[in-house]
């Protein structure tokens, strides 16, 4: 249980940590955009700085920097904690209640872009330590912040970087990004990511457009490109990509039991998003099961011709798709590339280009019977007063490949500041002010727990 | 042969046309976005006016007005010419040379939106009977000027128009809007129009845009209404819905064989497209009766999700697509709209909205052994020096049903001022000032040859 003068100091100051909350994400950060990015790392070593860290921007290969905090600790111990300053694209804007980078508080809740996805974490970790080093002057274990700022663009610049700085990032352990409670409150405890290869389609007809008279006979790109994705996944929403599943790891009997006991708030999700289905009418475990452990492929956009008001009549000159692929274990993403052009291929759509529109990742898991798991699932347990949930995998995709598996950390996502509805990538992104306390005292308990093991 | 005084004074004051006509297409008349459309109609009747017409603006229900000029003539015969001032959206704006409203002279063309279509037809008809009446005083046929405002969005109120206005109307033949010349200069005369259905297809997915990790269980509509638009036309290239075809009169023996006879032109519209086939594979005479005579449906705009730069992984809450087909005698657009969306409930797609995004209309041909032809023929093959090309029907699609069946009047397309490559529809649409001055001494001979033909 976390110290009762820590706790008390961390309520205390709840005012102070949403002031830096604020004022995190009120300094905007879209990596796809290279909006404010720069300024924003510069902010985070700063806040760094302030709450007692040695702190640096590390520059990456023409990327934005990593914001790089280490404070040492009473035990030999080092801890490494994984966030991310960047942020998604706030479009479409029209939709947003409030302005996306003028974070607002309303009914106990913070809107803004990014505010759980990531900046909330990392406020929250910070605002943790900086209660431990305020009460005892010492931080229980070693602690490393690595705060990248090309997350939402997939981390290109990544591999090189931790081969690079192996010693600096060396760690016992990595409490990873995001983390949520479910509808009734129970802390959730994830140990994996899926991978993700994101890929622009482009597929071209007649040099210009032109007047859609001529569909009889000019070949049309959005025809084309529609058939080509319809050759990739059909109404069976199974992927007809040859070879697309053969690397797929069956999931342990542990993963699929942990799936089994997960709380079925699919249908909570269900209708909060007004659907009256999901895919191929999957319910309970069976959707909570191809969501978490399945691969999928995603149309996140589509373009051609005259999108305006009105009528054009006019046939395209190009039409545009972007894509994702989720991936599990142990797909690989430029295995996953390789096979969608030979089946593009194979299909007769060689004309259709392929367009690595930005960093991919494989996927991480975490075995369950790690130690750190059970350290995370025991501090939570006692912090939130329910019993946590511990998942194999969320369905979301990042980094931590480089820290599970080639850095050999065992790594989990824990003590967030987020709940089921927080909307990361989608207008009204926003935490809830309870869940922003709790991330904090569930930090500061980790990292006395984490420092008394190794005492 | 046209009067010799008459083809000088046309001649003579080609720069006098040529104002007009910059003073026109300077003037925006975007129907679709109701851009400067009230000003145009405005002009137009000034125009009319100041040539010698008697003119007024004749209210439509709703929309743009009618340009109704009317001048007498020698003989008891009437010639109704109909054109439109109004234009297509003249986006992508960044792919114009010059701006699509600011009309430009460059290297002997005119360009500038609604140039060719369909302006620059109208300029050229009024300036042929401002000669004819400056020479002769009086016209050798009654001429009456149909204008209207809506051409480009579908005419909507032209149906109940016609209904109302039939006496004013009425007339021995119909010079149609639009009229160009071949690669070699061989004047086309064109009998009829495709019909054409616009729509929009709406898929609907969650109530919000949600991030692309849940693309494993939340229904895609980006998915959706391709699998809808596949089920619709796939690589074969046939309209799969049921009962489509059913409708459609065989062509007569005579159109067969004036499609036979076209100038093989198909070769030089491919290479101009940057194509390296068209669909099928089609060439000559194949390629021609497809372009003409069949059925098409066409994609003409598609949208759904994130379409800006960089990465974005998310799963959109709606898609849209605008669809046009293109339809033949006796083809109905009512008709296949109803089979539409019968078809798309039989496929599963109940659920995609079908939105009729502007006025329809149906098919229409002038049987190709009309007096009306034969004098066209005869006057073109005389100021071109050419042999016309007769075809039955361009690819095309506008209100000439209404003029063609419902007042019964034989209609057709010629004394044009365009060319194969004019850009209808397109960026850097334009006209050549050789084919503006044709089109003006075609216009006097046929008006001369029509009178004579009534006395």
């Amino acid at each position: 249980m976390v110290d009762a003068k820590v706790a008390s100091y961390i309520q205390e100051h709840q005012q102070d940590a949403l002031e830096d909350l604020l004022r995190f994400c009120g300094q905007p950060s879209v990596s796809a955009q290279n909006l404010g990015v720069a300024e924003c790392a510069e902010l985070a070593r700063a806040m760094l700085v302030e709450a007692g860290a040695r702190a640096q921007l590390l520059p990456t290969r023409g990327g934005p920097p990593v914001v790089y905090g280490e404070i040492a600790g009473d035990s030999a111990r080092t801890l490494l904690i994984y966030d991310h300053y960047d942020v998604q694209p706030a479009e479409p804007l029209e939709l947003w209640h409030s302005p996306p980078f003028q974070p607002t508080v309303r009914e106990g809740k913070v809107f803004a872009r990014g505010v759980y996805d990531d900046k909330g974490q990392f406020v929250a970790r910070l605002n943790a330590v900086k209660a431990l080093l305020r009460v005892r002057g010492r931080l229980p274990c070693r602690v490393k912040f690595f705060l990248e700022g090309e997350e939402e663009t997939g981390s290109t610049y990544l591999p090189a970087f931790v081969e690079e700085h192996r010693g600096l990032l060396q760690a016992d352990a990595c409490l990873w990004e995001a983390g949520s409670v479910t509808w009734d409150g129970r802390p959730i405890i994830s140990l994996g990511l899926k991978g993700i290869l994101y890929v622009e389609l482009v597929a071209r007809g007649p040099n210009r457009d032109v007047h859609s008279s001529l569909g009889a006979v000019v070949p049309n790109p959005a025809w084309r490109l529609l058939w080509a994705l319809d050759s990739i996944k059909g109404p069976g929403e199974t992927i007809k990509i040859r070879g697309f599943y053969d690397s797929v790891q069956p999931a342990t009997s542990q993963e699929v039991e942990a799936i089994r006991r997960m709380p079925p708030e699919e249908e909570q999700i269900r209708a909060s998003l007004g659907l009256s289905a999901f895919v191929l009418g999957l319910q309970g475990e069976e959707a909570r099961r191809r969501y978490l452990l399945e691969p999928s492929t995603s149309i996140c956009g589509l373009e051609a011709g005259y999108t305006g008001p009105g009528a054009k009549t006019v046939l395209p000159s190009v039409a545009r798709a972007k894509l994702d692929f989720r991936l599990v274990p142990r797909q690989r993403p430029e295995e996953v590339l390789e096979q969608l052009k030979t089946h593009l291929k194979a299909e007769g759509f060689e004309d259709i280009e392929v367009v690595v529109s930005s960093g991919s990742s494989p996927p991480a898991r975490t075995p369950m019977d790690s130690p750190w798991v059970t350290l995370l699932e025991s501090t939570a347990r006692e912090v939130y007063g329910k019993e946590p949930v511990v998942i194999p995998t969320v369905a979301g995709s990042g980094p931590m490949y480089y820290f599970a598996e080639v850095l050999k950390q065992p790594t989990a996502a824990s003590a967030g500041v987020g709940y089921i509805d927080s909307r990361p990538h989608a207008p009204d992104e926003h935490i809830r002010l309870e869940d922003f306390l709790k991330g904090m005292l569930h930090t500061a308990a980790v990292l006395e727990a984490f420092g008394a093991a190794g005492r």
